[in-house]
């Protein structure tokens, strides 16, 4: 059950209204990284979750995301009010001032509709909180971008506000994912194939316009990573072919470094 | 620059072709998690990445997704040609059968069209190979699916070839942002506000319907975490409000845990 | 601000889960009509209101939606969960089963992900109240269909609950409209142009195949309607236009029947 | 059958093109509230209706819709045209500039393209003359945004018609629902549960950051309303449960005006 | 202007309901070849004509694909109705049931929300009509496969009139593009650049899994053309980027057949 | 199997970076007739196709499109990526700057995302071929207009190497559609009505407000053609009706002009 406080998580504070400024804020409001986006996507993961402990964790970050919405909501209304009145404000963003009436309503900077599409939810806890740390990781590079893009001091409190928030969320998704103490590449129960896991397929080759050049790494050389250049594991797949074979083979494998 | 091989880079065998199980397939052909979506995701980082070494990573697996669109479009087909002549094989997905003529388009597995709404792309590398993380351990879970849903061992050994290569580039991702030696949460540049990063806010209280209680573990104590009750902190707001300020206060934190 | 509180605002009990009901039921989770739809319609609405009195309205049944989310999801994932495990339960909907493991998310009961293109929210108080009580009429009559395709009587209970809130909610938008004390159709500050506002255009005609013919009634004929005759419309145009003159003519319009 | 007349409803004049306003008009074209949108909205409930007389209604409507959604078209087209040849007009919308030719295309003000997600059809006549009214009165306040941000007195002209046929649907569809003589809160079959629909919950409390406190208003006072508090709501839940009902108690409620 | 004849365009009768043809048949209401995207894309193109010939043509067909959607939606209509009633009807298509009542709505056979991405609006005539030949081609094997799916007689005539006028129009755009007299292959102004313009680039090299190889034909063999292999290209970029040069040079180009 | 060479397909110079026009050329990247729209629907058509010389063909042209989209996105991002640093980057398009870090995403010019509702893929080979054809012309022309827009001479060389591609395969594609040496007008095994499929339904009549009238040419007379008016088809239809038939009859027809 939900139950709405009058009163903002944060207190937001515009000097100056800033209507092309209010527009980039909707990104963070109904945009693919913004906080519909995380509230959904942890209160509905929190909803299938049966883990009670990370349950409540899901529900508690998906609720606080809820009350950013309204904070960063608050925030790009008061930036876009003046667009009803004013003709340059319907030049920013004519659907907000336009169909809106100058309100805020579920779009991206772009006037893009908010769509489910944006969420990962999958049902299976550990990836689940992958895909949470990944989301919080982004919206704080946006709350960043925002934050240099951004010449109001309330602004820019609220938006720091906001942007530390997600750096907790990320710390508290991350702690969850490592104390359920699973191997970091262990996903589900149905194991890879050994030998073909540990194989590197080198499938962007030559030099580029501006010299790059294939790389190695520890994504790809030393421990157990085998290097496989295209042409071999083309050729491989076809001498198993003509042998009857429907599997890759050893053969096919070609070890470049291994540092 | 792209070249096309005539050879799949899995070959493929159907034994029975099964039109439900084609039509489920088309989940990893056209669905948020799917090949092109991975595909798309990796390569066009890669066009943005400015980081030579981990552009040719993105590049070498984005190219390897094209090969696995292919692998899994062409396992696809084998089990929904059938569609088009038989009238249940219309039953099973009208838009493929009758849209479609019985062959694969870009749409996961309820008819939906892929949309690059699924995508996550950020031009910040370490956010984007976090992306790219999750990306892997989602897609990894849903094949593991497929292969559980599924009775031919043809489509069965080109499921755990895709299933295992998932893997692969989780674990690519991972050593490639490890090696970044950036702080595992210092994203960007801007320092999140010190003190409320370390406030755990339990925005869902009280005991559910199936005893659920309020959790603690180490997402919310020990270390520098600092529980913050809501009500608590709706009063500091409040406190914080009469007073003149305009920032939460540290008299609004309730620490409850420690340990 | 949100909170949270773990216990749903209706208890729900399922005795006997039907993965096909549960699809249904995603209709009013992540469809047009659905809660999540009717929590942001209103929610925002509240979010823009400047009339503090029915801004307290908007936000008591946007948080109210919320906590039916929480129920109707609750509901639609007890009859979903056994479709993660069964091959059956893939067939109804795939991508629950596959890429959601049998729990929900923001899709309709075909599939399609949740969008914001469902709300109507115009900034303008009365006009928004208008498409609220629409709105519940819809969501009263999704909740009725669905209990009359219901076998099991918890999920019964659960959805009559649901479904009786709506009628409450469409009372209350009612009044609230009503209170605003404006006259019945007059909508924003620029008038109408008399007469013209009075003209019902014919512009269905003839006798339909199953013997439809033009019907009059109190929306065309008796107070100050009158009939104007597609062909006499156009033909006043034309003359109108060989005059010289720009706007639609008295001339052109024919007075059929006014009882 | 539909049959097309070469003449515009209303004969559309521009002296001085404006491509920014040519953009803001193509939400009426190819938007939510546009005259696509209405078009089909009742053009698609009269195919389905089988009350032969507001078959009629819904028809008329709907083919007048058509005949407006002509008419905002040529007045966009006239206001864009020039986009094709000059760079500003680029800057303006590429998508129009560069991909229409400075033609129309079903797109919104801010490029959206046009889906039936906008569209609200139940098949449930009193239902989708409710969603009629609420449709007309949004277009109504759309035209006169779209008047108030316009100097072209052609333009001016051509919106005061449309927007004056608004409100003449507006009248048609609210008399045609009364005369249905159902009961103003009465949808479809099944009743709500007596009590409980007049309870009104109060879910959003405290006091806001502007002074917003509860409030009252025939919405929730006066007859039989009684209101409900969340924390009560919460607590009689829990009384329930413990004494083994499911369904909420008459003890949860709490009165708290009833003027 | 639009005028409504109470009349379909070709009088349906269904003698045995199918519900699950029904929903195949929203493929041609609101599916992406449908009748409501040929209306729109032909009208639509026909409000932005400056070819008053070629006008009338687009305005003509253009309306009759919306006596199209009519004659299919009643179609699709009669077939979907008992849809509300039963239960099995629910599992064909919950979303027209549940939530549309059984009448048809702007979906395909899918459940997908009609969208203006389906359409090919570009304001230039010749490049507009190959569209719209391609666009009847389409819709054409659609109406033949969906003859197939069907046993009912009165349903087959009623696809066979729409299948027929496909070819019709097919014929009347094919014969309004020739009549224009371009050059077959000239689009637009700026000419391609020779020699560039007939080199065919051998991207997709091997043998098959099925023993597929490099084919010739004429597209790219005979005449003009001169084949250019992907490595070839790659070395004569390699080679004139160490030139300096910025262009594909002349000596890249390798011929391999001018049969 | 797809491989990826270091090496644009054509080397990209930009001398003046402009992201007003960087964010047009989003529209060939991203867009409903851009690179990843060609290259997927070839590809993915030859993934379906079973005539092994036109399939070499479709994954010929399909690879070649994937390089171009790699050579537009590498082109556009030189012009965006000064967006991220600077304000009025940001204004141009707040989506690439703020949430892209200046990078290319799949959006079109107006930021929306990349659908698979732009693919035309029916399965039914001479079909396809018309639908790549009129593809190809609609590229054709917006690349046109970008190097119209565009004032960088090494932007408007690498756009007019891309432009003359899609000739080429415009070529290509209807070289082998021709080869295919079916009947230009039978698409499909089921043979149009004779005498209905000659008849042009004059549905658009009167005199326009521009002095258009009913056209004649090529498309509606001479040959077979015989033009129906649809007073006329109205007025059989309803005849027909009351003698029993249900099929529209020959005495419906009016022959106008047969030239």
């Amino acid at each position: 059950m939900y139950h709405h406080i009058k009163k903002l998580m944060y207190t937001v504070k515009v000097d100056s209204p800033d209507p092309r400024f209010g527009n980039m804020l909707l990104e963070q409001f109904g945009g693919a990284n913004g906080e519909l986006a995380a509230a959904m996507q942890y209160s509905i993961q929190g909803l299938n979750c049966e883990d009670p402990q990370r349950k409540d964790l899901l529900m508690d970050i998906g609720t606080e995301e809820l009350s950013h919405l309204e904070v960063v909501g608050t925030l790009a209304r008061m930036h876009l009010k003046p667009m009803k009145q004013q003709q340059n404000g319907a030049e920013v963003d004519p659907l907000i001032a336009i169909a809106g009436g100058g309100g805020v309503s579920l779009f991206n900077s772009m006037g893009d509709a908010w769509t489910a599409d944006y969420l990962k939810i999958t049902g299976e806890l550990d990836v689940d909180l992958r895909s949470n740390i990944a989301a919080e990781a982004r919206a704080k590079i946006v709350y960043e971008r925002l934050i240099n893009q951004c010449d109001d001091p309330g602004s820019k409190d609220a938006l720091q506000f906001l942007m530390t928030r997600e750096i907790t969320h990320m710390k508290a998704f991350t702690l969850a994912l490592e104390s359920l103490g699973k191997n970091q590449f262990s996903i589900g129960k149905i194991e890879p194939t050994p030998g073909l896991v540990d194989e590197y397929f080198n499938d962007s080759t030559g030099e580029g316009d501006e010299g790059e050049k294939d790389a190695t790494g520890p994504w790809n050389s030393g421990g157990h990573w085998k290097i496989v250049e295209t042409r071999e594991l083309q050729q491989g797949v076809e001498n198993l072919e003509s042998s009857g074979g429907r599997k890759r083979g050893k053969e096919q494998e070609k070890l470049r470094k291994t540092a």
